[in-house]
């Protein structure tokens, strides 16, 4: 089922096995089970292949859904099989929606709040009839399905899309080679200009080009429609420059990220805290939301180029449902974006030592790859260390506790009142409630110290594994660039033409030097920060600890 | 296969199934497969029956090793099997010896440092063959063995013989109606009377006749002899009453206990700490033992009777290995052991309250019921805690550090050496090791805390499971009482008689008295103190934890 894959030179056919619609507006290929495709990059990333249709539409497709052409030599069997299986993963992926919470919060079920037109319809849930109309037909002869084919539609059913990563889609829809090549005069207005600096020789920081502001996330309340039949939970956001209040659902800030990762190619967006299902409107889950939500909108406030950005100062400001409505369609018909808002950046014009800059490049890369695999197990751990205080050691020190006071009920059957055996019962009374308490606060404590620990690392971990993406950007420019001085040498290309583009590889490498610095200065105060927080709450529990049992103590003698 | 219970009135015959070689000098039985028995009594504890054989010799013997007389009534059979089964329950007794290590410790084997003579040997490896020789001669006629036999004998072997109650076969034998209803003088020593004193109304106590005194048991060393083929480990006790140290290994220990077990069917003799083989020689182990053994001198030490008596002096006085050895035979040889011990005990001749001593043992009775599984699972929770903290808590803290010791490592590699990474590098990788030093004081700490309390409750556990024995001969003097009072009133017995065994049931009475009164000072004395102690080390365990964590907060900054 994987697509075969063939180098770039190449050309390697495949054909779909499954229908597989295309989100408007986006680099999808919608294509229909049975149909022939020529595959041009068969890895761009995440499971999506990019190729073209026998009409000469090109896009992006998932791997999964196609198969290699030697493999379904018939065409009207693998349309049947493909027909079948599709209703399978319709109900599959319905099922998922619900049963696993992993893809969407289902409060997407829910759209009328923000407008009438399908502005946003999760992919999944977008399966539009039209496309299957001309396999449908062949549906009875659903009989001659070869043991092969019925195998693997019972086996495999429809495999998952990929997950869709819209700085990529996005990237492919501008063209990065359209940035690097392109004559096209591109007019970025002032306030979509994000600034360069050279803060020393080589290293190179986004300009504050306003003021620093924060923006708190308080009072998550549930709030109901349609009569109570929808309820859903809203959160307050407060931006410190005007002090007035906003509310958002979690949906809108799904939106919104969206949108930003849409744009910014070259910035890692902050992860939105995992959709859940279960428990959604329990108030722990919900407190723990907020703070994750803070977390995010923490990190977009101290960036100079997302904090500035239209879509997210209409995020944090807009309080009319009116306006707010009219600036996200605008949000979502915004052109500049993907490699496009390269134009965007301004910095100097002094070429770069590219040899440097490489090097440069590809120790950032290896510092990324080395990091990532300690942060997911920095963040395991937390949630581990935070599930285990919680329930496994609020349990053993409740089972300590009963313990002593069992021992103390016990001996105080023989006792009949007397002063010194009443005393010692009394103690040991006391300390199974000293380590009863002991447990209640290993409930309570991950609150603390672990669950901050493991949001900030939710962070973390969402920007680092987004990098790779990022240094992509650049490692491509540099092989075009490379390409190019190839051409020129040959005469093929003007040099005139090797120098805008040299110019152009220099605006990418500033970008991802500016974004490195910005990493470097966030995590150097913030991992600080999280982890004295962390330490110093460790320090409180531990002290907690010893004053519970020099009280359990005191009750003796 | 259980012995099919007659009441005390009627007579109930059953046949031997296998081979069982009484304990010589106990009041065991030897039974051959096939015999028939007659039952006495049929559920004397711990799984045996009283009873005589075709000889009329009687005594006691596993009431699994006989069945009900119409089970089996072709006794030629039965002769069968029981051979059958001998044989396998010679292999199995041999394997459980070596194999579970759960009855002797195999310091055993080597007994020639104590004397050539069979002083003492384990009742399992004890089994003369000359017994099983009449019935060897059927072996043949093996195949006429019946389904049903053949089952019992494949499937449950021969049983266990069950575990030896010294005190008990010590009573049987000296016979507490012997003390009851025997106007046999018997002379006791001045030196092994003990008196019982009347502290207040009801209440006894037993009477310090001698200084209390303490004795230290330290330094175990390992010795080996036979040129090193044999290695023990020597453990050294020094009474403070002379100062002077003498060196026992554990088998002496042992030895010493089967002779206060056997000499005071009313006093709960301290358990010794658990025989162990696997990891003996391990320092760990053998310093844990150390102070087990203190635990176990302490209690003897504390005990008014206890530490008075001859064998207890010989034990923790001689030095000289013939005097030892000696003592040792003498010891073995003491009469005035069991029930006939009773005659050593002086108290007042008042006349007790029948109802109100019944009354008192009741309570006290519900009372050690009450207590026995409260104990048990204490010690289970504080051995549990001892592993935990060893090996499930110093791996998690272990995990935890190195989390941070990896974060300060990865981010190390991008930083070049600048000066405020290079500070929160530093900072990461001292909490890892802070992380890492908690998790080994999670290993050392159960040492200070939960060792010790399990140790004391290992003490504790063992007096509490052997009172309901020495209740029950209050019990059974009360009923025995009951039985000559009907006796009186029918005249069929004098009154006097009646009158002296009502003062012996008094004599019982009171010394299950002050051993209850003992208990209970010891048990408010010394549980206050392990338990202040307990916490104490705990305080200083987090305290130190709190500490760890401070160290590394001020790596920060």
């Amino acid at each position: 089922m994987t697509c075969i894959m063939a180098r770039s030179s190449s050309v390697q056919q495949v054909r779909a096995l499954y229908d597989f619609s295309g989100e408007p507006g986006s680099a999808e290929l919608s294509i229909n089970a049975g149909e022939i495709l020529t595959v041009i990059r068969d890895n761009v990333g995440d499971g999506w292949c990019e190729g073209y249709n026998q009409s000469r539409q090109s896009g992006l497709f998932p791997a999964a859904y196609v198969s290699d052409i030697e493999e379904t030599s018939n065409s009207t069997t693998a349309a049947n099989a493909a027909n079948t299986a599709n209703t399978a993963a319709n109900q599959q992926s319905h099922q998922q929606t619900y049963a696993t919470g992993d893809y969407w919060d289902d409060d997407w079920d829910d759209d009328s709040e923000i407008g009438q037109t399908q502005a946003y319809v999760p992919p999944v849930q977008q399966q539009p009839s039209v496309q299957s109309t001309h396999t449908t037909s062949s549906a009875e002869y659903g009989d001659n399905l070869s043991m092969h084919t019925v195998h693997s539609v019972i086996d495999k059913a429809v495999p998952n899309v990929p997950k869709k990563n819209n700085k990529f889609s996005a990237l492919v829809k501008s063209g990065e080679e359209g940035f690097l090549l392109s004559s096209k005069l591109v007019i970025v207005p002032e306030l979509e200009k994000v600034y360069i600096e050279e803060v020393e020789s080589g290293r190179f920081a986004w300009a504050s080009t306003s003021e620093s502001y924060s923006c708190v996330v308080t009072s998550p309340k549930k709030e109901s429609k349609l009569k109570g039949l929808k309820s859903f939970i809203v959160y307050q956001l407060t931006p410190t420059f005007n002090n007035i209040q906003v509310s958002r659902r979690y949906k809108h800030f799904d939106w919104l990220h969206e949108r930003l990762e849409e744009k910014f190619c070259f910035i890692p967006i902050p992860p939105l805290p995992d959709k859940q299902i279960s428990g959604r409107y329990e108030e722990q889950f919900i407190e723990h939301r907020r703070t994750q939500l803070q977390e995010f909108v923490d990190y977009v406030c101290r960036h100079p180029v997302l904090s500035r950005s239209r879509v997210w100062q209409h995020f944090i400001t807009c309080t009319d449902e009116k306006r707010w409505k009219a600036g996200k369609r605008q949000a979502e018909k915004d052109e500049l974006l993907g490699a496009t808002y390269f134009h965007a950046v301004q910095c100097p014009d002094t070429p770069l030592d590219a040899i440097k800059i490489e090097f440069q490049t590809d120790a950032f890369a290896r510092f990324i790859q080395g990091l990532d695999p300690v942060v997911k197990n920095f963040m395991a751990t937390a949630t581990d260390q935070a599930k285990k205080h919680q329930v496994l050691y609020k349990r053993e020190f409740q089972k300590i506790g009963q313990c002593f006071t069992a021992l103390g009920q016990a001996l105080e059957v023989d006792d009949g009142g007397r002063l010194r055996g009443g005393r010692l019962n009394q103690a040991l009374k006391d300390t199974g409630e000293a380590y009863n308490e002991i447990g209640r606060l290993y409930e309570e404590q991950p609150k603390y110290d672990w669950e901050p620990l493991a949001d900030k690392f939710h962070i973390y971990r969402g920007i680092i594994s987004s990098f790779p993406d990022v240094v992509g950007i650049h490692k491509n420019a540099v092989q075009k660039r490379k390409d190019c001085e190839r051409l020129v040498s040959e005469h093929k290309m003007e040099a005139s033409q090797l120098r805008e583009l040299n110019h152009r590889t220099d605006i990418i490498a500033r970008a991802l030097g500016a974004e490195e610095s910005h990493f470097q200065t966030e995590r150097e105060i913030h991992i600080n920060q999280t982890i004295k927080n962390h330490l110093v709450e460790q320090i409180n529990f531990y002290q907690k600890i010893v004053n519970k049992l020099q009280e359990a103590l005191n009750s003796f003698e």
